[in-house]
């Protein structure tokens, strides 16, 4: 969920709605109610509950802290080869992120947050998401979007010894956001009536990766290196250079960003049976160094860009954690 | 999802689509792909999907077979007090109902069930809900609505001696339908800003039961037999006569039914945080005789009915299975 600040809020209000998030999230993610929540029964079993609260672009300026604002805190440049954005999916001052196991324990949650900060943020979008229900898919494989994809198979480990780097801010450019991280949200509509006209050798051509196992086309598992320079018969290479896999790896290890999609899967329009799509989760310690290069190389060319389309957008700074009894965000409001 | 047959559409036709349905549920329930199915590894780990079909009130009089109709298969009568129907959430022709355990196994079958049969049936509407994670809550308690109350407590038992005389046709009425049974569905607006303003106390009289256990409020625990004669010291019965659980008690035997309610929690309209409900699910072997009396009652008075708002209404006839090679509703086209 995406939040405007109302009219004439200021710091202290702003300050008010962190605190109340950071209280309750630490209530429910304990499997206890909310403060305010007259329903705790609903908070029992907190099915690893999670909540990110995020900072959009304006917040910070619009409560006089404005030279706060991170370099890269901004929208993302304009795409327009792909995007075809609409502001009911895109933007907002605060980011409100809640996932659980259980999507009774989000519905309530999301409640329980949403509802006592009222007074002080308008609710901008929400949006709906799943992944797969724990214990499905017992083999550890990486989960398949809408369209049979195995999606989000390069992504950085937190064995790596660049993990921290890539992820977390060091507090350079901005120093509250030390520890903290971005997130890019895109919304991704998949035209699945067009999708299902292609064969699935095209659908592996336009991927790079085979949709049994997710391996490179040059490979035979799904975590196997591609090798972009392989040829076939014909003199082509085996993964195409304009197959999604080939433009959007990494050009330098700088760009590695670490994703964490979830398929939607909305009530379609009136003459529609599908209404379906990812929403792009990508973090990263900087999304213009990092997140940027690797969408415009997808904007200019993609083989799968025919069959999505970017209809959401919006990028927010994940604050740092806090101690007890702070709040998520005081690093940036206080001093 | 309920679908309209398109104009023209004849009975060879809907046997097609039929055939198509229960062909594709059989592999899709056994991990199969579908048979137009180009991504059968999304078919995988079925997670225990079901998928049901119905027969709306007018299906079979648009294929001329209008005499086989049952008699109770019509919408449910007006009920002016309390119904806003919304057309986009009620009727249609045929029903698929389509449940597991993982989401992305709802959202493959779906696409796959209804993308083949696209020339014979338009999408009428498209309802999304949910129940707990398996795995959730290992107590075996009924489930919470979003209103925090356990909800279907009060089901006929497998055990019960007429379990199968109130839930499956003996086929007096229309002999195809023996072995069959109904599908009440009402989509049930529930308005959380308002529930929210009342207490614990408040919400325990408007059910009748303990919010904490579910327990009839001259109980202890959860199935203990409701008393609805227990006065308190004012002289009022304990249970209150206006309340929820004293209303839609069956007032005889017939009139049980099995509910198998969903939560539903879509996206928002603007300007508000919460689009949020129960897709209340009902069967039995009639529903004029069992469901209608129970409806008549709570519309006429039930002091829940200030925050829920019934805003999508439909009735299916849900034909018995078939054997091997034969498909679902049969019965009622062949011969």
């Amino acid at each position: 969920m995406a939040f405007d600040l109302r009219d004439g809020v200021r710091r202290t209000d702003l300050i008010g709605v962190l605190r109340a998030w950071t209280q309750d999230a630490a209530r429910l993610t304990q499997g206890r109610g909310g403060l305010a929540d007259l329903q705790h029964e609903l908070a029992e079993g907190p099915s690893r509950l999670t909540v990110t609260i995020g900072f959009g672009p304006e917040l910070l300026g619009k409560i006089g802290l404005g030279d706060r604002t991170p370099e890269w805190l901004q929208p993302l440049p304009d795409f327009p080869q792909i995007d075809r954005l609409e502001d009911r999916w895109s933007g907002g001052d605060l980011l409100l992120q809640v996932c659980a196991d259980d999507p009774l324990t989000v519905a309530h949650s999301a409640r329980i947050l949403s509802s006592g900060v009222r007074d002080a943020v308008l609710q901008r979008w929400a949006q709906r998401g799943f992944r797969r229900a724990v214990g499905t898919d017992p083999s550890g494989q990486t989960q398949r979007n809408l369209f049979g994809q195995i999606d989000g198979t390069a992504n950085p480990a937190p064995a790596d010894a660049d993990y921290d780097q890539l992820l977390y801010s060091d507090g350079a450019d901005r120093r509250w956001m030390r520890g903290g991280t971005s997130l890019v949200l895109r919304r991704i509509r998949m035209t699945m009536d067009t999708w299902e006209e292609i064969e699935r050798s095209s659908r592996e051509l336009t991927i790079g990766r085979k949709l049994d196992s997710g391996a490179p086309l040059t490979g035979a598992t799904e975590h196997d290196p591609a090798d972009f320079e392989a040829i076939d018969q014909t003199g082509l290479t085996v993964i195409p250079t304009e197959s999604h896999m080939a433009r959007a790896r990494p050009r330098v290890r700088a760009e590695t960003i670490l994703r964490r999609p979830y398929n939607y899967d909305d009530v379609p329009d009136s003459g529609q049976i599908s209404n379906s799509g990812l929403l792009f989760a990508s973090y990263q310690a900087d999304p213009v160094r990092q997140f940027v290069p690797i969408q415009q190389r997808l904007a200019e060319q993609d083989m799968l860009n025919t069959w999505t389309v970017p209809i959401g957008s919006a990028v927010f700074a994940i604050p740092p954690g806090c101690h007890e009894g702070g709040y998520v965000g005081e690093s940036a409001l206080e001093g």
